[in-house]
């Protein structure tokens, strides 16, 4: 960390504020410019409030030099993680050279329904099952999911076609009815809801924890490292587009994000081509550029019908046009040396 | 509500088309133009899910022409709401002419900080005392507030100097301890946080909702309607600053999103300049501009010591500059017309 | 075009605006609704001014429905535009199932470094050799490139070795000295340079148009209409990052800007990694994204001693970086079926 | 500067860094901590090329300290700039205490236009006349002014009334006609168009700099600079709004930059509230907003028939309207203690 003075900052001030700095136990090393002097800060600055240094009279500007994160930091653990979910057929692991396709509905809306996707997207070459049963809406006049029965069908298709299943969870209140759940959905307007954060990381099963709309990496990884710091280890991290002026596209899929954060962090990293692009006809080349760029695997809306689609249906696709898709991306996969089957 | 059709859409599925709009109690408009086909869809079209309409094979672009919301909307509602809150020395109002100070430390430290801060601030026309006793910080080994502790004391401070408390709520299952807290806040990262929405909406007491860093004031908007249709018509909006490219501010102020916001909805417009900014010596002219743009209100953060702070000190004030600042925005809200005692 | 009349509007304002409407060629369709009038404009609105229309005082909003640009429409010219360019060996593609690789330094610094460079990124299978004469530069004391000379030893590395080459221009005083420049690129800074794209509108010869840093993909064609209305249809377009918050990469890569281009245009897209991210091991990710995505090309900055170049080495790669790039991609770019010798 | 080295770089290779430094005539200060080793630059590092040290194979990232502008720095400047304009009546004067309303069309339309605009807006308090004669459309096909007509008839209102005029150069080669101009206008899509810059820096007059859409703060100054380094230090900054993800306003205008740029330059700092909304009615809240925030100045475009205008009326004001906000805006000028006549 780098504190920058103020100019004409007495050298008394400097010198007590030298002192903080080693009562932390770090060690404060000063450089004194012509129109600048500034103080480096060595040692483990994690624990420091940038703010509060920022806030002191004497202080200009304060950059961080190393990275706040730690336990998702690839620096401080450079093998890659592996987040393993237990499956009737042995289990599915997520990272490390495997490539992982996750697919289904937006929203659970029938026994029939998710069973058949399930089918289809499991014949297709999805390992694991989504399925949305609380459901974010921008509106509360929309449809809303249809809660712990969505969840309850959701486990009925897992029985019946051993695929385990990932849901979205929207309140800590709510997790309780996620046991039967395989992996935690934390979705992206809840990536800094810190309490609901905690409470996933307490829990003891894979967490895939999606980008904020605008939230930078480092955000990013800091709410990954919330759960880490909990005890859970298991984290997916899933980019999804962020907010940025265009308009042509719903969100924006920030594609350099996948190699920065293969350099940054050990955790496997996912990607949703159906929110990022919210146009059907994008997710093909979407997901072939995602694969292309290093992602270990994809999140992607399916549905029977989009046309009866209760909600979120502009981004589905057909389990046939699905299974195109899949098939297309083998080759592409293949080149990457990922293991996919 | 205008639909796009795609080119070289068949009259036969634009006929089937038109007769699910009207199924849903609206009227159909047809127009056909020599490159495009379009149909203006008119009547109460919130209930419409523009994104199911969006995924129909058919259809090219969904365009709103009205806004999705209705207990948040001028047009329906044209008086401005005017938020009461229950004090000692008579209901303090919020709106409809009314300029509130608000102002207080980002967190909750000791009964002598909370106490004395409040006399002083009061002193200089704070009409309500802030104070975080649950606080969202982006690294898990940060400060993360009194929690409970700090809410008991904000109330002593309630108590010895009659004001009432604005504090922040982080998870539904918090609310139970703001019993005694005045107007219950809602941060910028849960502004979409719909659980904790629906239930503040249950909630027959005063919600000030601040912004989301990257939503549009519709969104915003959608989510005081949240709280609406739970029946809690108490809502107060608050502008703290919106996520761009700039990085000479933390976040850029939008001031038009005061007067907007007075054209768009009847709700009570608040703004929190150190948030912002993020730079105690942009509150002043930050403040002054917000006055000048028609704002009803200021939440300020003021410390006591703020080289002592736990965090966020950053932001804040001491309370004699805060006293410097409100006495030099008194000319500004008289001359808006604002009543400020 | 849609027009949006305010609340209240009389008949009579409504009628006159629709008379003015049918006097310029246009058909008008009114549609009332409960809480709203609007009116469809039917025929070809390129020529409208919808700022005009907007500034009216009857009308509340106007939204485009058709796309302000008809040259570089795909909907008026279906079949992909295929930039041609000569060269010793044969004219070379671009666009049109062809898969153009461009290389060469940022900045031109010497007869040696250019051919040299020359040299080994053709042999890596470049066909284009791109070099620096003018540099935009954000400081006015940084080194703004050689000039008129540095387009004369681009010239001889030309002469050297027969490939074309493509060059910045800056300003259209500048144009008589790019005589010899096979393709004129127009940089992200001069995107929306009006007066420079009239003047490369009037030249015969291909133009490579970047996209400016905040500009949507509409106003980028936008600008590519302009080239193509002064009669020069030679126009590729060039992504190369836009800006938002992320602060991790100096540019955000819009990867779904190829396939939405792909889309609405007939124009080649190419695509600049080395700009997008700023930073060199990213260039390999992204290229593979782009190619993947359907890029119809690459522009990659290579210099023979990253280390020493006057500028914008932090992009650069080394010749023998480039060609383990180059090599790489093939098996993609042959997947993606495009013809790449 | 600062320079964070890669993790395991060798001390030799640092010290051959240290050497190169040294021999730009700089001091290097160097830190070794334990995951972090890091190089402090004292001295003038305006000319150092911060993209190439990025580039150097052992360098981590590089962080400024210093601004890289000089000329409109306020450290090395500290009094305000005082902009001076010959005018009959007596020069006007901008910045330093003065408040400057500039005001008129857009477009120039004719004498008539133009002549009775002027008188209008004079009476009304404006001191300068602006009216656009070479326009920036987006579109090619929509009306792009008058050009050297134009100019000829702002020079006849500018005999007629004796106010000074502004207007817009979009090409250097344009500036041979603007010799009876008195504030050259560079406008936001030239932000960065550094051959103006440069040509406009030779000039020995008024130049109001426009911020690019997207445009740092800094990178704006750095434009300021390019102009003063060509020896004209009459430079005006002027804030327009910038470009977001919010919709509801055309830009966003970045009220905080006022307080910003009074800080870190000494230039005078004007706010174009009508550019920035695009929504009429917004500019009289901007203006006061502009006003209370510290800004030196408003230039707002009037136009005395906007339902006939040929462009941009939609965000222009009739005289009636101008004088009525000229006037509410006289007493926020006056408790800001500006001169104001």
């Amino acid at each position: 960390m780098i504190v920058i003075f103020k100019p004409h900052t007495t050298a008394e001030k400097i010198d007590q504020f030298s002192r903080w700095v080693q009562a932390q136990g770090l060690q404060a090393h000063l450089s004194r410019g012509e129109n600048t002097t500034l103080m480096g800060l060595v040692g483990d600055t994690t624990q420091l409030d940038l703010e509060q240094i920022q806030s002191l009279s004497i202080v200009e500007r304060v950059q961080r030099i190393q990275e706040p994160y730690k336990k998702a930091n690839r620096k401080f653990h450079p093998q890659d993680t592996v987040v393993t979910v237990p499956a009737k057929g042995g289990d599915i692991l997520i990272g490390a050279g495997h490539f992982t396709l996750i697919a289904g509905p937006c929203s659970v809306e029938s026994e029939r329904q998710i069973t058949e996707v399930a089918r289809r997207v499991g014949a297709a070459g999805a390992k694991v099952l989504r399925g949305g049963a609380f459901k974010p809406r921008t509106s509360p006049y929309a449809f809303q999911g249809m809660g712990a029965d969505g969840l309850q069908l959701l486990g009925m298709a897992k029985q019946d076609t051993g695929m385990p299943i990932i849901s979205e969870v929207m309140d800590k209140s709510q997790l309780p009815l996620f046991e039967n759940v395989d992996i935690i959905q934390v979705g992206a307007r809840n990536m800094q809801n810190f309490e609901l954060l905690k409470e996933v990381g307490r829990q003891r099963k894979p967490v895939l924890l999606k980008r904020g709309l605008s939230s930078t990496i480092e955000e990013w990884l800091m709410s990954a490292e919330y759960i880490m710091a909990g005890g859970n280890d298991q984290v997916i991290l899933c980019e999804r587009g962020i907010r940025t002026f265009e308009t042509a596209t719903r969100n924006t899929l920030d594609i350099s994000a996948i190699p920065i954060l293969k350099q940054k962090t050990h955790l496997p990293v996912l990607v949703d081509p159906s929110h990022a692009a919210g146009i059907p006809w994008l997710i093909e080349p979407l997901s072939r550029a995602a694969v292309a760029a290093g992602a270990d695997g994809l999140i992607i809306e399916v549905h029977d019908c989009p046309e009866k689609a209760l909600c979120d249906g502009a981004q589905s696709l057909t389990p046939d046009q699905f299974e195109q898709i899949a098939s297309g991306l083998r080759p592409f996969i293949s080149l990457m040396g990922r293991k996919f089957s």
